[in-house]
């Protein structure tokens, strides 16, 4: 849509260039054609680093907009941005696209297959199954019982996704306004699960709001587990049951997360680290190491400490 | 039922007068032709204003039943209670039933509908839904694939439901014998959400013993959320991922709970609190405050004790 | 298949005799038609004392294998045993063999039902449930819809399962090579509820690797529970809410684990233990009291434990 249209259904004003908006996305990587937002000075250098066309802005910083980058001026840029997400929401059904589906492909009764699928040879679809539009399932991939995948989830070659897991469900983020009401914004990413990914059973995986969430090739994830929408889980790692990943968070490869483990969001885990079971991360956190606790620490040093409160307070 | 027949078919006694008994109800609630029970002394002054037709209780307190009220007399008035809840269990299928399904309503493929649904206009429901019997559900609210709503749900307008959710399943709530036999009590109450409500995928939230589970107005409930039977969660409230609210518990209006928090049950959280990531809530907090830890304690006062811990037996 | 055949496969060399190996088990379980695997010290009593055809083994340790015990050997065992694993997955479908459905079974529309499935009578199965090959389900038993009962689950009689609850996948055991990569461990055992027993919403529980995942009479488990794999849950437990169960642990009759608890794996606790919410049991304990804490101790001395560290640091 025209950004001078969707300025004008959200009240706002905008400078200088009027153009045709294809999406949202973030100050880096936002293209010309596309609209971004500025709501926390920690991002400043990427605003002033911006390719986006246009920036969701307050007035006061309208002014580090690099040349050529447009202004649509908000008091609250962040709710603006989440009212626009709903402009570019993808169709729920998508009746032009076509599907490809190899001849081997196993599917079972009461499996829904949306339009513009792509299935490789020798996948096994079972029984309940809900396959979204545009969705691509990798060569050799099952999917059990019950399971649904959103619209444009990828599936790489040789995964195994367990009954009930939900994958590419919306994330968990809201705009909030001044009286408390949330405003959705609306996930237009999606989920990419690499080569020989397992998902347990009743897991969930949130869709990007923008981009994708990525779980990468060999990494194995237990029955219950949450993950947020826009992370990154390297290669390899291991993500035992009811453990928690929280939006952005990006984690190395072979990362080991305990059962119950929990990481807070927008933040990073070193290749080869391991939290314990009921760890929280709460910050970034060097790889090669074993964490636990909440607050978190060295695994060693939780255990020592664990020790030292008990002894001290024995006799008190 | 008779009220004679059901004390003979459960071998107690009864006084004085017999009457058709329509449901079970708390102390509270119970209307003239319901019967309750009494089980605890902290609720004795419920039990002296009862207006319920009859009380399952034990000798030593009938005593104490206003007038005209009727005791069914038990050694466990909650067993008991336990036991006749599958006297009033609704029927699981209910063929006489009506529905009333708008025409602009989409309805995917392999969905069950119930008998006496009401579905209102532009209400999208996907693959693999299950409707139960005497579902309602207001305009333009999403069920999305493999959702089961259980009979009598009732789902306000623009809600959205993510994949996997079960809405009215079963509390968790059983009678013991002396023998540590559990005895189910049948749920015969049901789930309620109100407008704008968005439930994460693979959540439950369990119906009502009597009475209902309510989810008020614009609240936001994240994936693999716990809600136990007889909450209420106040409007605009915010429930991250993996909490877990026991039964029976209070939320205000714009309440969040973190991710992993949990609540006891039979409490009250004030309007506006915040219960950070784990937090664990054992009784009734005020408002407008934020809380961390178990044992829960003002969020800034943990902070501070986790670094007194930290700094104390650094050296120890 | 012929042990002869297995080891040219897996590329290891074996002795003595050659012969039909039926399938891979424990070394305390398994017969002369099966092989197991020696991969712990822990275990050398087991190895010394098993009655299996071959054992998957380091070349140090062969010495200690019983007379007429053969070895496969293998410079890491249990990735063997991973990988042997593979051969003895039982097929996903299985048509030769036949169904017995009692005639006054109640079967949803949408509903899959497998080949040699057993059905006893006034069973009850909702819609969009699947009902794996080679299942049985006892008399008067409910499946709740979108259920998924894998292959070979056995559910006794009069158990309740609810909506989205997934009973029989895989599981979460893997191997691991030298380059960090996870070789998947087929799970070809299956998991069995005895009678009166109920599982809440959208819980999982895992099959065994080998023999039997065994939830015993009478336990009631809450929504959104975790069971890991070969796990034994005694007679008339109580699992509430959130909790999980790593794999194998052994726990006693009428135990409880209160809200989010967890064990870790290979552990028992006692008959009428109660593990308070949030704990957290790392090793085996006695049954007849309260746990509570993680690290987890009696409930009495987490209670004064607490008391204490926030008495001992207000005024530091």
């Amino acid at each position: 849509m025209k950004l001078s249209q969707l300025a004008k259904d959200l009240l706002l004003s905008y400078h200088d260039k009027d153009f045709d908006v294809e999406a949202i996305n973030t100050l880096s990587n936002a293209k010309k054609d596309e609209i971004s937002f500025f709501d926390n000075k920690k991002y400043i250098d990427n605003l002033k680093n911006t390719q986006a066309g246009a920036v969701f802005i307050t007035e006061e910083f309208v002014s580090f907009l690099p040349a050529g980058v447009g202004a649509i001026v908000s008091e609250n840029p962040y709710l603006s941005m989440a009212k626009a997400t709903h402009y570019f929401a993808k169709d729920l059904i998508r009746e032009n696209l076509d599907s490809k589906i190899d001849a081997s492909v196993m599917i079972g009764k009461h499996v829904h297959i949306g339009h513009g699928v792509v299935i490789e040879k020798n996948v096994i679809i079972l029984d309940g199954a809900f396959v979204g539009e545009n969705v691509f399932i990798g060569e050799g991939s099952i999917i059990h019982p019950n399971v649904t995948l959103y619209n444009d989830t990828v599936i790489g070659k040789f995964c195994i996704v367990h009954a009930g897991a939900v994958i590419g469900s919306d994330g968990f983020g809201y705009a909030h306004t001044q009286t408390g009401e949330h405003i959705k914004i609306h996930h237009n990413g999606h989920v990419e699960l690499e080569e020989s990914v397992e998902i347990g059973a009743n897991s969930a995986i949130d869709r990007a709001v923008f981009g994708l969430t990525l779980i990468k090739s060999g990494t194995k994830i237990d029955n219950l587990v949450q993950i947020g929408h826009n992370c990154e889980i390297g290669a390899q790692s291991i993500i035992v049951s009811q453990a928690g990943i929280s939006g952005s968070s990006i984690l190395g490869k072979n990362v080991v997360m305990g059962g119950q483990s929990a990481t807070a969001g927008h933040l990073e885990i070193g290749d080869f680290a391991t939290i314990a079971a009921r760890g929280g991360v709460t910050k970034s956190i060097a790889g090669g190491k074993t964490y636990s606790g909440f607050p978190l620490m060295l695994h060693s040093d939780w255990l020592k400490l664990q020790a030292k409160i008990a002894k001290f307070f024995k006799n008190k």
